[in-house]
């Protein structure tokens, strides 16, 4: 199929900034359109909420409260905002930042953000469908996948699919150095700001634990790039004249990023059949029945 | 399906381990033969290998050489180890080790047997169907899978199927308290080592993480467990009116056992349709082209 799997609303408005993701965005599985040149984007946005996957924003290009009539109106979508980790929400909860020079991992971002939307939307649904909606759900509606994503991802289950083509190890030479070094400025963030701002930390935290599940980043990799940081803070102190051992600290860090990227592989592993009915299963054609001890 | 789903050579000879094991591999999944009281029962389990699945030994039951003459023959079979974690190895690489105070584990590290066995021996097959094997190859028939389980499990693919009965939320009461203190144990084992004794402590890590993984153990259940121990250590020491600031350096291991962990869980996601082809294979029936952007 030639048809776009995915269309982004781009509500961008720094040039610099749309040509960028532009050309991060390449390939066939995107189709961007943007909004930030018409009159009113968040407006133009509302009233064709339903033709979009994934929205794109900026932040601080519309007031913060721009976006609360889309929210009030159950008008969510899983969200991308390009800015600074401050640990501040713009859209919804479920909004995935990503910093401007760390664009190299905006695909990754985008299935990200399409990730998290589907978990948010499902962990808050109603428990069972037989049971009446209480009037405390229903604020809630927005998260019910109410886009068009719904029918599209609704069939694949809970689990968005990684694509293989993202993997660090698929990607061309250049890509794959551009990617990497994009997620040592990610990790660099997430460690000055990790004592510092514990809201920032966690975004970026999310940040680089995205990318390395949708880049199937070895682990080794992770605990490398770590590695590799610690050891530059350690020289450049050392350097300064100031002493280092508090970088050892930092290893909660790297503790905290090896815990949520676990429990994001753990969550993706699909539900399993009970070994022995797989076993029993795959076996029938073949074994005789005397081979069964 | 009544029948077991896997059948096991017990070679254990000390009557109150047998029973304990015994105990620990209840349930429809298992069938046990024990080969200990046979004249031979290396020789036995030489002689009828292929109507098992897998093996149980006894650290130091017989002379460390009496498996030579299988691995000689390449009649490996997956093998769990009932014994103290020293980091030595009985019978082959990809056998698993399980201390005689942790049995309430025993389900998993057969499970983590089989895993192990099936992965080492997809590591050591030549590259591919087409290739000529090279001769340098021929001493690894062994882990070519030629025993029956070969021919049961090869059909699930690269992946053993974890067992939702096994995991921990699906447990009786009882049986997850006492699962947790069994890997409470092991954890112990591992910290006491880390330092100190590093093939051990390997040992001790795969046998947590076979555990962790099998049971799909929440991963903050995981970091809770390191810090439960560490604060009981601290505590100890300094009643005992010792410093304690050195329990810091055991993040690193638990770092190694997140990193061991992920890394397992990375591998167990099975390989994915690419986003873009699984939307439209999904959406094919229901969305009109129309709605394509």
């Amino acid at each position: 199929m030639s048809q776009p799997a995915l269309t982004i609303a781009s509500l961008l408005t720094d040039p610099s900034l749309k040509q960028a993701c532009h050309r991060w965005l390449r390939g066939g599985r995107y189709r961007l359109e943007y909004l930030g040149a018409t009159p009113d984007p968040v407006r133009e946005l509302e009233r064709r909420c339903d033709s979009f996957d994934v929205v794109l924003l900026q932040q601080g290009a519309f007031p913060g409260e721009a976006y609360g009539e889309l929210v009030a109106q159950g008008l969510l979508l899983p969200a991308v905002v390009i800015g600074e980790v401050n640990g501040r929400t713009d859209y919804h909860e479920a909004e995935v930042h990503l910093p401007p020079d760390q664009l190299e991992q905006l695909s990754y971002s985008v299935d990200a953000a399409v990730s998290r939307f589907l978990r948010r939307g499902l962990s808050s649904a109603p428990p069972a469908p037989a049971s009446v909606p209480s009037p405390a759900l229903a604020p809630q509606a927005g998260w019910g996948l109410p886009s068009r994503i719904k029918d599209r991802l609704g069939y694949l289950g809970v689990f968005y699919k990684r694509d293989p083509s993202l993997f660090l190890r698929n990607l061309p030479e250049q890509e794959r150095e551009d990617l990497l070094a994009s997620l040592e400025r990610t990790y660099r963030d997430l460690l000055l700001s990790y004592f510092r701002d514990p809201a920032a930390a966690n975004q970026a935290i999310e940040s680089f634990v995205h990318t390395a599940f949708f880049s199937d980043l070895p682990i080794t990799k992770a605990v490398e790039i770590h590695m590799n940081l610690i050891d530059d803070f350690s020289k450049q102190l050392r350097l300064e004249g100031h002493k280092s051992d508090f970088l050892q600290d930092y290893r909660l860090a790297l503790i905290d990023v090896m815990a949520h990227l676990c429990e994001m592989y753990r969550r993706s592993v699909p539900p399993d059949l009970p070994v022995g009915a797989a076993i029993a299963e795959a076996s029938t054609p073949m074994d005789s029945a005397s081979s069964w001890g």
